[in-house]
Order: structure tokens, then C-alpha cells, then sequence
């Protein structure tokens, strides 16, 4: 996708240093970094410390920590030890651990070590080409949506709401939620996307508006707050959200503060998507709220906030500051990094990280297959394996 | 009420000094500083700057603006001249223009230039008592209602949700929404409240959290998204929150995001209740959706966020940092308060401040005349004048 000028991927391949390339995701969107993983190590400290996220993108980064251990793996044994290292590095990613399995599996039937690495390679490159190829057919449905919305509206835009970031930083290419809002902007369809900021860690107002802005689609940023009022004034059309785990009744995982937006959206008759591909469906699940366990993530992430301290030093506190400081601020391109405290340091916070809404609140998702209700039967009909 | 090892409210006059002294807001929770305001222009500025919020403490802040004009004036045409100065430093704030021209009509009533300063201070308190008296009230009928709750489950803490600041920092003392909880402490019921962070301005996660930690209340900041959620799995009794305007028929404009936790409230049977005095009931409105106005505020409050930075400028980015620059963030014990832009500079967003929920979510009203249903019929048999 469009970002820095040219089209990136999350991760890729570079055929000229023979290193996996990745996006740095944790500085965005103030700072535009690409990291070389060069061993399975690399590839550890990447998921686990959050340079990479997004189920399908984690997938592949493991897929690639194959190909990184079979070049530097001396025996099979080492190489099994390495991939079982990789897939405890996010032990509840079940994409990792899918798509080590996959690669390794494919691997393991060469005998010859340089036939291994090249089987490692390619087969990375076809899990990111299959994830790629679920979002750009999730946009080609979803689209279809958006343009019955617009011929409504006689061309006037149609306003998209999205929660956290399903986008193709998440996703390899398109995203989930976001992949019918490039299909639209490629069509020439009229639409804006209010961004929720979703707190705690701003994936919507660090991620999502990145994304969109550096494609050229209009979107505003607003807090998690302000959704509810939007809809209530006809300034939402349809809302579209991804989505971490989807019980095969049709209650939806997802970002903290989903279930929010779902009820608002009932309120005033705004209808409610969900992207994504059908691996997310869980097929043993019936009842989300009762069997989809929710994570209970570092409360610190709710307490301090990180973002890019443009502060003048000569204003800070209305104190005067010496020269050597106002150096020290404008390093890094005039910024830096910056994590701050909002609350009392003494008050304690609690950091629920996901919710789930009721299937009864889901207008339908839209899958690779296409579109369908948010009902066991429906569900059942668009992927009867 | 307690902050800072003692009782305090967030105005008073000091006899000693003659002048009034406030707690300066915006600095909260991180540090606790107390300003004199000296003059008419001091009040002006701490209400345009807002070292003062919450329209009861505007109010009273300006009424102690009266005072302020009444001892420097020379002739009664400056007196009038300066409260209109007054009235103007937020021409919405119907508390203000109130607080104002109540104080002044009963300083133009004596002649004698010592008897008009001495009225002016003596009516100023007359306000600050009645706001901390109506609050005192909501108190005390609002606290029957977690009584109650209390019973139920056996002694075992009531969790209360509370959304924004409606506390004593607004309101002189015990604030609105806070004002049953404080009742509830000194009644030995064993609480706890989730306070909603409260974004863009953060007046949860900033003031509502110290308000009640340093009173010593359980209580846990969350983020926005967050109380759907906890409200689904049975984590919460009842919700509080206050108001800025209450139509007769009983719809609540509050903080944006208020109408959010009303939806939730009602999809899992939990009590959501507004604590007001009746100055906040708007007589002459009907339809709050239609009618009341909605702010928009600078999006830049919802771009950058305000907090302590406590890094340790040796971690920061991962840079070397001389030991003058370790100085710097050292000052001010130990932390600097500054901003943080979250999303990309590009990035538009915008800032609706406050969101209207209709009168079938909410379940009562609690007032210093006592509790109603939220409908046009109990609302003035409670209210007949």
C-alpha cells in the first residue's frame, strides 16, 4: 500500500541483502522506521516486543523466522528447537503457530539444506500472498456495500466509522475493516472515515489514520467517546470493524469499546460489518461472552499515553530553559518520543484489552466468500466445509 | 473534602491575605498548586484558562470576581463595568452570569464603600454555601440508592461507573455524581468506582481519580471503551454521572461519551442515574437532541494529550543524553507536565465536547429535592415551582 511514496508491505523479502524487512510498527506515526530481521531471534524479539501485530502479520513474520532458521540452522534438530522457540514467542497467536507449522512442514520434506532455505523462502511468500489476496477479496465485497450507500446519498460522501486498526499494517495488503474503504477510494466512490482513536493504545489515531492519510483517503480522528453523538446526528453511514476471534453464531471479538459502537449503531439504525477472512472464525465456539476469554493487558498501557513531544522547551512549564536543552528536544526530527502519565501516579487502572459484541448487534460481515448475516445459518451457508 | 492531608475546597477567601485562592485545575493530578486571585482580571483569566471549571465553581468564582471589582472600583460606574467584563469571560456559562449579577444587585443596594465590599464577600460565601449545600443533599438522597444496593449483595463492595469529573473540584463540595459516594464512605458502605478516563480532556483519569484517591475511595481508572464490557460480566451496580443541561422532559446533555455507557447501561438492566440540582434543569426545552447546541472544541485537544513525563532521558529513544539534559527532565520533583501528539501531524480530528442522552435510558434523577423517574410528569411533580 501507498506509504513514504511508494508501495510497502508490512514485511517482504529484500532479494539484495537476502534479510526480512519490517515496519517498525511501535514508532508510528511519527517515525518511519524499516528493521532487518536477520535470525530467528530477530524475528522472537519483533512479535514480542510489538515492532509487529495483527494476527495475519504475525503469521507471516513467524513464516518467515522459519526461512531465518533454516539459514542459519546446522541440524534438523536445531531447526525444530528454533521453530518451537518462535512459536512460543505470542503463545496465544494462533496464526504464528499455523503458519511456523506450514512453512516447517514444507520444509522438512527436502533433504538438501539449500533446498530447504529456498522451500522456507517461498513458502513465506505464499502465506503473505494468501493473506493478501483474503483482504483484497474482502474489499471487493465489501465495496459493494459502500457503493449502494453512495448511490443512495446521490455520490454525497458516505461517512465509515472504524474502531482500532484492521488495516494492511495488520494484514500484509488492504486490511480487513479498511480493505472496502481502499476498493471504494480505487473506484472513485466519495467516502470519509471517522477514525476512533481506541484507547489504550491508539491503533485508530496512530495506525489507522497513518494508513489512510498516506493513501490519500479523507478521515478525521475522534476519541472513542464521540461515535454515539455522530450517529445520533446522521453523520455515520455504516460502521466496519475487524475482528480477533468470531464464534460460528456470530459474536464478534474484538478491540476493546466494539461493543460500544455496535449498540450505538442499533440505536440508530447504522449498519454494523465486520471484515474478515474465515480463518478468524472459531468453529468450536457458540457463545462469545460466556466462552471467548478476554485478555487483562499491563495497566501501565492505560496510565501513559506515548506520542511525539514537539514542545518549544523555552514554553514548557514557563520555565527557562538553557540552550543545551532545546537541543536535546529537537533531536530526532524535531521531536521525541515521549511516553506521559495522565493519572494520579497513586490511582491504579485495570486494561481490559478486547470486548465482545452479540451477534444480535451485527448487521453481517464480509469474508473472502462474501457477505453474509450475522447468523449460525447464514454463516454455515458461505462456508459449509 | 480531603486533599493534600487536610480539608479544602477549590475557592475560598483568606482572611488573613484578604484575597480569594483557588486550586489551579490544570495542573492536576500532578501537582497541587494554590493561586491568589487578586483582581477582577486574575478571576477573568482563571476562568478563561481554566484554573476553574465546572459551571458551580465558575459561578462562585465569579461571584468572588464581584468582590474583587468592588474592592479596587472607584466609582459604582466601574463596578458595573468590571462585572460585565466578568460576565463575559465565558459568555456561556449561565452559572457565571448568574453568580455575577446575583452578588452585584445586592452590593448596588448600600451606599457606604466599605458596606458594598464587605456584602459582595458575605454574598460570594451565600453562593459557595448553596452549591455545597444542594450538593450535600444529592448526597444524601443518592446514597439510599447504593444502600440499597449494598443490601443486596450482602455487604459486598457496589461497583459504581462515573464518566468525566462531577465532583467537588466543580462543584465547592462533594460534587454531583461524586456526591453519593462520598455519603456512601462516611456511611461505612463498602464501594468501589470505575472512573472513565474521559477523554479528549481526561477529567476522569485527571480529577475524578484524585478527588477520590485522596479522599480514600476504592477506585479504578479505566479507559472509555471499557465500561461496556465490565457492565456485560456483571462488574457493575449502577452508574452516576452529572450533567451540563437536563431538558424538563428529562434528555442529559453531559460529556461526550456519556450517551455511550447510557446505551450500555440499559442492554444489561444496570440503574443509570444523573445527579443535578435543579439549576441544571433547562425549563424551556423539550427535545434535547434537537435542541441543545453542541460545542465543538479545538481538535487539538483531542490530538495532543497532556501528562507527567517521568523518562528517564537515558531510555529515551534509545539515545545517549548528557547529564544536563537528565537535569532538565529532573525539574519540577522529578517530572515536566507536558503534550504528546498521538496521531500523525496530518491527521485532522475533530472534538465534539458533548453528546445529549435521551430520557429512556436514563432510570432517575437525583436531586437535592430528592430522586425521580426520568419523565416529564415526575420531573414536575418533584419540581412544581
Amino acid at each position: 500500500m501507498k506509504a513514504d511514496e511508494k508501495n510497502i508491505r508490512p514485511i517482504w523479502f529484500d532479494n539484495d541483502s537476502e534479510t526480512v524487512k519490517i515496519i517498525d510498527q511501535r514508532l508510528l506515526p511519527h517515525e518511519f522506521v524499516i528493521t532487518d530481521l536477520s535470525t530467528a531471534d530477530d524475528v522472537i524479539m519483533a512479535i514480542k516486543e510489538m515492532y509487529v501485530r495483527g494476527a495475519p502479520l504475525i503469521g507471516v513474520t513467524g513464516a518467515y523466522g522459519v526461512y531465518l532458521a533454516a539459514v542459519h540452522s546446522k541440524t534438523e534438530d536445531e531447526l525444530i528447537r528454533e521453530c518451537e522457540r518462535l512459536k512460543a514467542a505470542r503463545p496465544t497467536a494462533v496464526n504464528l503457530v499455523w503458519g511456523v507449522d506450514k512453512v516447517l512442514s514444507e520444509v522438512l520434506k527436502k533433504e538438501n539444506v539449500s533446498e530447504r532455505i529456498d522451500t522456507a523462502r517461498k513458502e513465506a511468500a505464499v502465506i503473505a500472498e494468501f493473506e493478501a489476496e483474503n483482504c483484497r477479496k474482502i474489499g471487493e465485497y465489501g465495496v459493494s456495500l459502500i457503493e449502494a450507500i453512495s448511490r443512495k446519498k446521490h455520490g454525497k460522501p458516505v461517512n465509515l466509522l472504524t474502531h482500532c486498526n484492521a488495516g494492511w499494517l495488520a494484514c500484509i495488503e488492504y486490511g480487513t475493516a479498511t480493505a472496502p474503504m481502499y476498493a471504494a477510494y480505487e473506484k472513485g466512490i466519495d467516502i470519509h472515515v471517522w477514525v476512533d482513536e481506541t484507547r489504550p493504545l491508539n491503533q485508530g489515531a496512530r495506525l489507522t489514520a497513518w494508513e489512510l492519510g498516506r493513501h490519500g483517503i479523507q478521515h478525521t480522528v475522534i476519541t472513542d467517546n464521540a461515535g454515539g453523538h455522530l450517529m445520533q446526528h446522521g453523520m455515520v453511514d455504516m460502521v466496519i470493524v475487524g475482528t480477533d476471534r468470531t464464534t460460528y453464531t456470530g459474536d464478534v471479538a474484538n478491540k476493546i469499546g466494539t461493543y460500544l459502537k455496535a449498540l450505538a449503531a442499533k440505536d440508530n439504525n447504522i449498519p454494523f460489518y465486520v471484515a474478515l477472512p474465515s480463518t478468524t472464525f472459531d468453529w468450536t465456539l457458540r457463545d462469545g461472552l460466556a466462552e471467548i476469554p478476554i485478555e487483562e493487558r499491563d495497566p501501565d498501557e492505560v496510565r501513559y499515553i506515548q506520542g511525539a513531544d514537539h514542545t518549544s522547551p523555552l514554553k514548557a512549564c514557563g520555565q527557562e530553559i538553557s540552550p543545551d536543552e532545546i537541543k536535546y528536544v529537537q533531536n530526532s526530527e524535531q521531536h521525541t518520543i515521549r511516553s506521559v502519565l495522565v493519572p494520579p501516579e497513586n490511582s491504579p487502572a485495570a486494561n481490559y484489552a478486547f470486548d465482545v459484541t452479540p451477534a444480535r448487534l451485527v448487521t453481517g460481515f464480509i469474508t473472502e466468500r462474501g457477505s453474509c448475516k450475522a447468523t449460525e445459518e447464514e454463516i454455515k451457508r458461505l462456508f459449509p466445509d
